[in-house]
């Protein structure tokens, strides 16, 4: 079984979605946004919005919508955005040093402290203003950090060693952007980021489309 | 209304995880993989990877499981990943350089055949074996080497501008890991890769985790 199965799981992953919406709302001066305007914007139903956002307990005024300030605030409450969590990258090449520079991170209150990696030329450096340091270091650094979130860009064939030391040094969740379905203890989190699964969607969005053309032709 | 809208999306994200564990069944010489196994080994209901993987016309044999080399073959020609497709990443930063080098996308025909960017000093480089233009040739090019699909991983601010382009490019399918949502044509498939999501998940799998921790606690 899934281990800390989240309920709601496509309205979970909309929400970012949401929240930027509202804080473009918020720069453009506006008190309220509407389901309608939301939806039309993220290609949704109406009604999937409406039950999207009650997950957070945020609840629109009829003819006005949701009020943004309010609406930003329960989103953020709602996932802990609204509390600073650290994490390290390991793993820093070019995916790592992407993550590390991902605007949105920050403003979802996530920090990147440090990196790791096993290329001695990177010791010393920094991806995006976070010092990288030796792998081999990663246990002793991760204590003292006092970090319990990783984010694991290794070479797959590294990925499932590394988040072993990683969980022996008190990390508590692992962000997996590698292939690797990990083994971890029972109490650890794994977030796996497939981006194969992404382009299934997209090869089969390409198929649908295709089909569509096909028939057009008829 | 979502256009090419994919039925059975969920089945569709885990069908390259199938894929991965029966070309390791493959590599072990092994001629069935079991249901059961599929399922211990990514977390899910037998019946969950049954109902998955017969959208691919595959069917598996009682007590034998899935014969290994035509279910590899029924998920790559589901998801035509039997098929070469050339794709440009536009952006040719780390992200862009990360995704040209990602090892799986190959093995599922995708190959990416040049990259664009903004930034004279990445002119004539290369990502990953692939030569850099500049973004202004980005017309052009795409139209001599008939290109169809982009990878997007320009900044925010640039994002629409540089899909209006592609689109006018004749690109028909755009993989979007940016944060904006591009306004496109009707025939244009635009699939997001929203890296917040993940990260929506990863907290409110971490606010689930302390709750349940501290009930423990109790």
């Amino acid at each position: 079984m899934p281990k800390f199965k989240v309920s709601y799981a496509p309205s979970v992953r909309r929400l970012p979605s949401y929240l930027l919406l509202a804080k473009q709302a918020l720069d453009h001066g506006d008190e309220y946004i509407s389901g309608t305007l939301i939806a039309m914007e993220l290609n949704l139903e109406p009604i999937q919005v409406r039950k999207d956002l009650s997950i957070t307990g945020i609840a629109g005024k009829p003819k006005r919508g949701y009020p943004v300030v309010p609406l930003i605030g329960a989103i953020e409450s709602y996932l802990n955005w609204d509390k600073r969590v650290d994490a390290v990258v390991v793993g820093a090449g070019n995916l790592g040093s992407a993550l590390s520079g991902f605007p949105g991170f920050k403003q979802h209150g996530l920090y990147i402290v440090a990196g790791f990696d096993a290329d001695p030329s990177k010791f010393g450096g920094l991806i995006h203003d976070s010092p990288v340091y030796p792998i081999d270091q990663v246990a002793e650094r991760v204590a003292v950090l006092g970090v319990t979130v990783a984010i694991l860009t290794v070479p797959s064939a590294y990925a499932q060693d590394v988040a072993t030391t990683l969980v022996a040094s008190g990390i508590k969740a692992i962000w997996n952007f590698t292939n690797i379905k990990l083994k971890v203890p029972d109490d650890v989190i794994v977030q796996n980021e497939d981006l194969s699964s992404g382009y299934a969607m997209l090869s089969m969005k390409r198929r649908i489309r295709s089909a569509m053309m096909s028939e057009d032709a008829d």
